[in-house]
């Protein structure tokens, strides 16, 4: 208990902005919905507050509820003073709150496939959260150098949605470890975050990081970006990816792609930050995906206020498909690859 | 005061959504600002009341103001019983309200101008007012007839922002004369309308009028046109303009452009529905226009609610351009030009 309490302190004073902490024998999470307009940190002492945590959206990206799945199974161990029988019925409530978030139920089957008879459970479990903490950090470090080698001194950079430290171990995720590593490096940089409607991801958690890490930048309506890259306003693209496909097209958050194809008109490069885990050879080209269309209440409501007639339908296609022609680059903690490259790496 | 009630109300007849109208012997218009959520009715009394509304944009839109123009001085004809010192007062006093919508002092000096010898001044001035809404009403119609033969039966229509009724006489303006032909031509088509941050006119006005007249609809966010594309599900777009080059560049409300290039892109052709009036052949390219960048406020808020943290700065540049080499006609009263045909054009 004390060195996991010690990592997370000592995460702290490295400027992680942590999205979920461990300290006096329970768990602690940023509430990402109330973001930004409160800083509320909820209180977790039951694994089945965490499983709602988790459903509800309350800490939410990919690599943040991977951290949250060890955390949970870390506190079921405590709670259950290392008995392995109930910890596991934990991990499954925990893999069951998001059954397509593939970074939770692989980090809790990890965590639960070790072999538990060569020490004390609870040890175990320990250290192993530890190393998937340290893993996960390492992990946005490196993609985050080389990442900022393809920003230059003086860049303003477009990041789209929210692709940053607290959908990750704190550091700055997936687009925004590029931009942050990049702006440590000590280069002057300037970032556009676009809104991303209907969400407002953008406006409310990407604004927000980049205020708390002090980086220089403005927010944009998402209709805007191909206009001030006509004005060449903007020198670079930065953004996440939910999905990578064997021919290098991305699958993101919608308006991704339009961004991406007023960069091309415009000779803006455009580049993905992501995990070489989003990378899915299985799959040939992203349009091969059948997108998720969502609760069309999110569209016809901005930030819970309604902005249309009563009666008005609207559609909420949750991601869109950038292909491979406008994609200048697929940074990865392994390098940076061309789309055309990606089928060929070994993964 | 007779011949001007009744045409109001034969025009409300003909299913037009009036922007203002005249009746009981004094003026009333919808309020735009708190259109869709309430269809609230301004009367209108005095001409200083007119240019009020005006100025605080509860009236707006080219066209419209036009016509409001035309109505003041009608009004201020009746309340000054012909008195033409004071007629050309209220005249200068309503050209101030908006010194750049060129429709509007044009209108108010068209009026201004004529030989008032020959007759009545009332009578001179009603007929004249008259004579502005039909030409006005027959504008729209026009502009209508030529646009539906690009729309084909089936087809599905982008359109951005508000260029509509109440922009106009309350047929259609402009984009929505060509929608709503085509669709009273029998044609079965479905609009997608985008919703147009950070103001919001598409989700509010433009989804409004099309309820109105019953034309199937549905609302996306503006960064969500280029996906729906690639997904085949929008064969045309039609937008306004607020002005158009000599070299057939368009400038129009921000976005405009990011649809564009997508639908490039997608093989979408994209139209723009405008007034010959627009057409400006003094200027040679839309790029020469400095965009007004307006209040980051905007951006940052809806109705007065903020949608980012505190300290976030915004840009609000208010309109973009959309380069000739994207556009595959420009629509006007006089017939469908390709943009290299605009710099020929006899205004």
């Amino acid at each position: 208990m004390k060195k996991l309490t010690m990592l997370c302190q000592q995460f702290r004073d490295q400027n992680l902005l942590l999205p979920i902490w461990f300290d006096e024998g329970k768990l602690w999470l940023i509430d990402q919905l109330k973001l930004p307009f409160a800083e509320t940190v909820l209180e977790i002492t039951t694994v089945a507050q965490l499983a709602q945590a988790i459903e509800k959206m309350n800490i939410r990206g990919s690599g943040a509820i991977g951290i949250a799945g060890a955390y949970g199974i870390y506190l079921s161990a405590l709670i259950n003073k290392g008995d392995l029988g109930k910890i596991k019925e934990d991990g499954e409530l925990l893999k069951a709150t998001r059954p397509t978030a593939i970074n939770l139920t692989k980090t809790v089957n990890e965590i639960l496939s070790v072999d538990f008879t060569k020490g004390d459970v609870l040890e175990t479990i320990e250290n192993l959260v530890i190393e998937i903490l340290q893993r996960q950090l390492a992990f946005e470090h490196r993609l985050g150098e080389f990442g900022a080698d393809v920003i230059n001194d003086g860049d303003t950079i477009l990041t789209h949605c929210h692709s940053g430290a607290m959908a990750g171990s704190g550091y700055g995720g997936r687009a925004l470890s590029v931009i942050r590593k990049a702006f440590e490096q000590g280069k002057n940089i300037h970032v556009f975050t676009s809104e991303t409607r209907p969400y407002l991801q953008g406006a409310r958690i990407t604004a927000y990081e980049l205020g708390k890490f002090g980086i220089p930048h403005t927010l944009i309506t998402d209709n805007m970006s191909g206009y001030l890259m006509q004005l060449g306003k903007i020198q670079k693209i930065v953004v996440g990816s939910d999905r990578v496909a064997a021919n290098g097209d991305l699958i993101n958050k919608i308006g991704t792609y339009m961004h991406a194809v007023a960069a091309k008109d415009n000779g803006v490069p455009f580049y993905t930050a992501t995990s070489s885990h989003t990378i899915d050879l299985s799959l040939a080209k992203a349009s091969d995906i059948k997108v998720e269309f969502r609760n069309m209440q999110e569209v016809l409501t901005l930030n819970g206020q309604r902005i249309a007639p009563a009666d008005t339908k609207a559609l909420y296609p949750s991601f869109d498909v950038t292909p491979n022609r406008l994609i200048a680059g697929i940074i990865t903690e392994r390098g940076v690859f061309a789309p055309s490259e990606i089928g060929k790496i070994n993964l």
